[in-house]
């Protein structure tokens, strides 16, 4: 049996996110569809993680088994022939029979985009978060230093997520600013559940002047999600690549 | 009576274009409503130019006459709470009374982006040109220099138009590639109908080895619509701005 992994993009705004889940349209049903039309096989996908409604996705990674003799490279346009416009598989690979896109993922790279601008966007609105008041970007940058490092993220993982372990290193966090464009990246070896959009608003607290920006430290060693900054929307956010042993 | 410019950023995706129709949801159309319903007048508006069904733009300019006491500047905030999210007024200021938006434009400016990519994109679907095949950037640069100048464009025209002086001046043509997005961008005294998407298919045409890159001068002089190249699709067009003199 052949272990085939695709790397994926796509545009969630009209998606219920990436878990299959009943009665709703989301992004990893649509895949295993279109896989199950072209192989004949009834296809399951494993998705390195979820991302919730709304979110986009650049490099998304997905894997699943397979018995058919295409060739590797040709799954991205057979598959993409029959998803909708809105998905696209960017690359197709053999791997591995151990390869599994959530537990062989050494790591993940995140962005998120805000528009900040006293009167909101058009072409963006669906891909940025519009703030219409002043940001102070270098406050931002001065406490994004203090997320560097492993830590137990608790304060800002949001509640209702199942997870034990609440420790994950951050490995970069870059803050630019190009008109008015803010792009925040995040590298780390995981996230917890709307870790980086709690991140990005408690960033932009700090940029408003809501919050101190020497607070950071204090936030993580309080794991209290109370502390921390509001949840900036899942429309800004793009999960860029993830990462593997090479 | 107080004649008010408006600038506007839309999405042209789902509009059948600026000018007003029967029966279709247009961007004129749905900008006259959301003034009127402010104003309690029945408003008309001026467009600096038509957009076609999928065009975007960024600085679309019109202009409005009105008893409406309300300050220049609080209509852009009045208007954009009840226009939908597609549209969105950046400016608003009042203006002389014989200012007109199209009668008094000087020259606009239109972008182009193509994705050049094997693989289709998703994020961008609507909101750029997509080239599967790898296209030359040197030689439509070398071609784009003989766009610039005074010359009749009828070659670059779509016929349809009633348009009788086809004579138009091109001030700037330039074209910037970074990772796969191409963007090219025209400046101009005024444009024919789909000039600016013929000029692009033409370039394209180019990269591509199916126009020799020295055939520009030959085309314009040509006055024939089939020397030129194909009209590139109307998702990659945005009106970046409308020039007044000042």
């Amino acid at each position: 049996m052949r272990n085939i992994k695709l790397t994926i993009e796509y545009d969630g705004t009209e998606f219920h996110g990436w878990q299959k889940q009943p009665l709703q349209r989301t992004i990893q049903e649509e895949i295993e569809k279109a896989i199950s039309k072209i192989t004949k096989e009834n296809i399951n996908i494993i998705g390195a993680g979820r991302t919730d409604r709304g979110v986009h996705a650049k490099g998304q990674t997905a894997n699943f088994y397979t018995f058919a003799k295409i060739p590797a490279s040709k799954f991205k346009l057979a598959i993409n022939s029959v998803l909708p416009r809105e998905i696209t598989v960017s690359e197709s690979e053999e791997v591995d029979e151990g390869f599994h896109s959530r537990y062989s993922a050494t790591g993940k790279e995140y962005s998120y985009l805000i528009y900040n601008n006293r009167v909101r966007t058009s072409l963006l609105r669906n891909y940025s978060y519009h703030i219409p008041y002043e940001i102070d970007i270098n406050k931002m940058k001065n406490a994004s230093n203090d997320f560097i490092g492993t830590y137990d993220f608790r304060s800002f993982m949001s509640t209702g997520s199942g997870v034990k372990d609440t420790v994950r290193r951050i490995d970069s966090l870059t803050i630019k600013k190009e008109n008015n464009i803010v792009k925040i990246s995040v590298k780390g070896n995981g996230f917890l559940y709307n870790m980086v959009r709690i991140i990005v608003g408690t960033l932009v607290d700090i940029g408003r002047g809501k919050l101190e920006e020497d607070k950071i430290c204090y936030i993580i060693q309080s794991k209290n999600r109370e502390h921390a900054g509001h949840t900036a929307p899942p429309q800004g956010l793009y999960l860029e690549k993830v990462f593997f042993k090479s």
